[in-house]
Order: structure tokens, then C-alpha cells, then sequence
């Protein structure tokens, strides 16, 4: 069976999102153990002037839908950012993966030209599905999934590239 | 045209590798500038039992090298390991898109369900070329990426998103 747009993404993203909940998991024991207050590891920042935890999952989540949708030219869905604690995080991942799990093969397979815009805050692109996929969505997901890895790690957690692949 | 294992994996790791060189071409910069020794950045790690910077890049050469050759069902190619300078580092990024750049899109199209053997240090897996290059080799490859990134931010390098995806 040959490669499709499909597997390329929403299986994927489920996938990763999957081993951030388990990562997200032992966050939340390691504040519990440790008697941290979970919003410092949440709050947690590797610069000043950098994104915290909780950026980072937001985007995570987002990052995967917002992909999901454009390739199946669906308007983006909105979300607001209510979350504060880890079982909150949690209820948005599971949230997320529901929703993608609701996506089917025909949806997004054939998406390769269609054309997907994305606003950001000092421009407008414009990419066909095949290259935002592969240069524009995925790396934008793994960059939000693994600073997120990388906040929890600098903040002590125990986890290690296994976790992140889910091959643990 | 439809998405191939061609271009979700060797134009993907080209693209990003050459958005690595130019974050580590403003990190020399940027060395240079503050007068900070270029050592002390390439061996920065984000946690004392987490692996430096130079293991960060030698991965992201080495995984986009590792999937190509697997997909391909080519021996995997061996590499000293020597760099010291970023001088070495940019050396080393231009061989490895070099070597995905000699590949062409026959030797990886069709590879979808190759037997890939991962050799690890605790475990040996088995895995059809999709799921490899989805589950595994993007992923791996993307999270070395993003913790060179990670390291260089926390240590005060004035980099955003965009010099990640390549579209400053």
C-alpha cells in the first residue's frame, strides 16, 4: 500500500499526542512526588523570552488540528485556552485525539495540491497540501511536541527519547 | 502527483538540515560577537544527563542519513566522529545533504513496506519502511533538531520558529 496524505498526518499526530499524554503522566506524578506545584513545571520556560509548558502543549494540540482540518478543507475549529492544571492538559490531548479520530482515509487523502493559507501574525502563506505537510506542518508539530519534552527534561523529569516515540 | 517515501523523507531532511546550518551559522555569529568560547555552546546541554549539542547535530546528520540508507536498502555508512569547531559541524551538514542530495527518488519510492532493522542499544526492532519513516526516523530526526534548537535558545541565541522551518 503506498504512502497517502492521510497516513502521513492524522495517525501520526495520534500517535505523538499519545506518547505526550503518557509524558504528561509522569509530569504530573514527578510534581506530585516531588511536592512541586504543578504550575511551575506548566509555567516552566527554557529562555525569558521563550514560550512556556503550556504554549507548548497548546500548540502541540493545535498544531495537529489545525493540519488535520486544512487538508481536509474543513474550517479550522476554535478552542478556548481554559487549561490550568495536568488533568485539564490531559482532557485537551484526549479532546484532540477524539477529534482526529473522527477524520477518515477519504478526507484528507488526494490533498497533495490542494491549497492550504496560513495566517501568521506578519504574513500570509499560501502552500499546496503535500509541502505544508511535510515542510510546514509536521515540523511545526515536532517542534512544539519536543520543546515540551525539553522543558519537562530541564525540569528534571526522568524521561527519555523512548518516551518520545513511544517505544517504551 | 502523490505523496512518495521519496519526498516525505530525503527533500524533508535536506530542507531542515539546511535551516540547521543557518542557526548554527548565526550561533557561531553570535560566539564570535559575545566572545564566548565556541566550545562552551557546542558542548551546552540542557540537563546534566542530557547529551550535548555536538550529539544533537551528530543525530540529526546521522538519522536522515540512517533512514535515507535503510529505505534504499543500502548499507548504512559509518562516520568518524571529529568535529570540534562549527566550522566542522557546517562541514559535516554539507556531506550529509550531499549524500541525500546523490539519492534519487527510484531508490526510495516503493519502499513503503521494506523491512528496516533498528539496531538499539537495548533492543533490535523490526519495522515495515512507513511506519520506520513516520513513527520512527521523522520523528527521531525532528527531536534532535529541535533540542540543537532548545540548547542554543536557553543559551541566549536570538533565534525564533521561523529560523526552524526555514521561512525568515
Amino acid at each position: 500500500m503506498s504512502l497517502s496524505m492521510y497516513q502521513a498526518s492524522v495517525p501520526v499526530f495520534i500517535h505523538m499526542l499519545d506518547n505526550l499524554s503518557a509524558i504528561l503522566g509522569k509530569a504530573a506524578s514527578y510534581a506530585e512526588t516531588k511536592k512541586i506545584e504543578p504550575g511551575v513545571l506548566i509555567n516552566a520556560r527554557l529562555a525569558p523570552d521563550m514560550l512556556p509548558l503550556s504554549f507548548q502543549l497548546r500548540m502541540a494540540c493545535e498544531s495537529a488540528k489545525y493540519c488535520a482540518t486544512q487538508l481536509a478543507g474543513m474550517e479550522p475549529t476554535q478552542q478556548p485556552d481554559t487549561e490550568a492544571t495536568f488533568a485539564d492538559w490531559q482532557a485537551r490531548i484526549t479532546k484532540t485525539i477524539d477529534f482526529l479520530k473522527s477524520l477518515n482515509a477519504e478526507q484528507i487523502d488526494g490533498s497533495e495540491e490542494r491549497t492550504v493559507i496560513i495566517k501568521m501574525r506578519t504574513q500570509e502563506m499560501r502552500l499546496q497540501g503535500q509541502p505544508f505537510l511535510l515542510t510546514f506542518a509536521l515540523p511545526n508539530f515536532y517542534f512544539h511536541l519536543t520543546t515540551a519534552y525539553a522543558i519537562l527534561r530541564h525540569n528534571g523529569l526522568d524521561i527519555g527519547k523512548m518516551d518520545f516515540l513511544g517505544r517504551r
